[in-house]
């Protein structure tokens, strides 16, 4: 809808301050704890067991992107670690409070990797442009982690009787996770489009060009980061 | 009692490293979690619902000075809407605990705008030195939450048995919080005067021209930033 | 083992960014609260008891080597006050939920001086390379911990019925922590080595000279800090 920024696959954007990116992601992951064990709306055992496999999963996730880029391109990041560690934080969040240690273990691992391969690879084939990685860490990772708690989720964990996951013989709620994944992103799609219409049509979508080379934050907030 | 900061009004301090702003606000923001919510002392239905109050009042005036601002000087601003927030955790401080979500979010919105008008157009005027807004944000949004408080709280929200605020039918809590706002205005002004005093006359309260210039952290620290 | 940094003691190394120092000191302390009070796995008394005195410990820790420093030095400076403070936190941790706030205080105190003396006037004296002070706070922190808990934990505290330390009117425990910090230390010092001698033999133990001129970061991870 908007295009690329100016200058984009030409013109390197300094794209990271590394500390801040570490120390953004530690509270990210600090505060997910609060996310995930306080859906539980209790200090109870569900919510101890939804804390523990974010950690796992996220650990899991972190390491599985950090090999995946030693690998790939020889050389393991921080920034790598970091992203690879966002992408475990969403992919667990469906299954948190549903599945067992070594369900999060098994979908922090895939996050980590296929999240990697979605933002190297597959974003340099697609050739979009995602400063953020937004599609590669948070939309991927969602669906790895909504698809695989249809295989982990376990009854005994989440203190339900009926089976739940593909693990507990209830093959089905693959399928059911994946139906509703799919009408999600449709969902999003058509709402985003229309709104991102309306917003063109009236205040619109992207600022000129002058603006855009002297950066945002100047112009309509009159702000500079330091 | 100090004066101002040399050249204050003439020469520009530069004031801010927006980053860390953010950074301090967000610890902040989630510290203020186990202030409020932690002042019940335990895990219970009254921590959870200081807990949400908390949240619901800070982002309230976080927005509320955002857009007072995008009104009276046209552009919106970061620094703007992490100055709301604090303003909003000190307005709801003394309510948590004892309003509903409903009058946290007028305290909230309240608590925004009066600390932005005491921490522009107030300030302004009065032409006092407060490098870190300490009045206009602690000060002002600490006075609007104590009264405010006095509004909306409520027996049912609190678990006591007779009414407690303004809208509980209980009036005279109103005049009870204005009056304690005043006590300890004149109690804080008259003990930080002879506290400023004694040490105006042993150790001394400001720094010699010289050491100012070159900056406190060196001369007293022996320290710089980075 | 490794040997010093090339320069070390002739080259300045520009050691700190302050800032980064204060946040990330900060980090830990609020992340710890969740190691100490964590550790009774339940929000109970006990876990309350552990949480007020690592904040106890920490505080009075930072204040103790602040005052050191400042009587040894002629300045106390932000970087003693976060040393202190995680020196604190090493030595209250094997005593959370065994001492009362008062042992707190002294074990915070005593670490605090101690581990100023360890990473200032040991470590000169020694001339070892330590650029975080590992070994200064984590380490002599640790020791000062496990001893001091022989010496102040309390069966009350604990919710035990036979006494536990010194005060408790059991001196046996203040050998038998002084015997498990000696075994520890031999057990790792060995294991340590043996570790260290197998990675030299294979991968190697340190990057050649040129690398370690140009740094890790850009060598090894193809990264730079911003």
């Amino acid at each position: 809808m908007l295009g690329k920024r100016h200058g984009y696959g030409k013109v390197a954007h300094a794209p990271h301050n590394l500390t801040l990116s570490i120390i953004g992601a530690s509270l990210l992951w600090v505060g997910w704890f609060g996310f995930n064990a306080g859906s539980a709306a209790g200090a109870t055992a569900n919510a101890g067991m939804a804390m523990l496999v974010t950690q796992i999963a996220t650990a899991a996730a972190a390491m599985a992107w950090m090999f995946a880029e030693w690998l790939a391109r020889g050389k393991p990041s921080v920034l790598g670690i970091v992203s690879g560690a966002v992408g475990g934080l969403v992919a667990i969040t469906p299954a948190a409070g549903f599945v067992d240690p070594m369900g999060a273990l098994i979908i922090g691992l895939v996050a980590g990797i296929v999240c990697f391969v979605a933002s190297t690879t597959v974003k340099n084939a697609l050739g979009y442009d995602d400063s953020l990685d937004v599609w590669g860490v948070h939309g991927v990772g969602g669906v790895v982690g909504a698809i695989l708690t249809g295989v982990f989720a376990k009854a005994a964990i989440a203190g339900k009787d009926a089976p739940l996951g593909l693990i507990d013989g209830n093959a089905g709620q693959v399928l059911t996770q994946i139906y509703g994944v799919v009408i999600t992103i449709i969902f999003t799609a058509v709402v985003s489009l229309i709104i991102l219409k309306i917003i063109d049509w009236t205040i619109g979508l992207r600022v000129d060009e002058a603006t855009e080379r002297d950066g945002l934050d100047l112009n309509l907030h009159g702000e500079t980061v330091q």
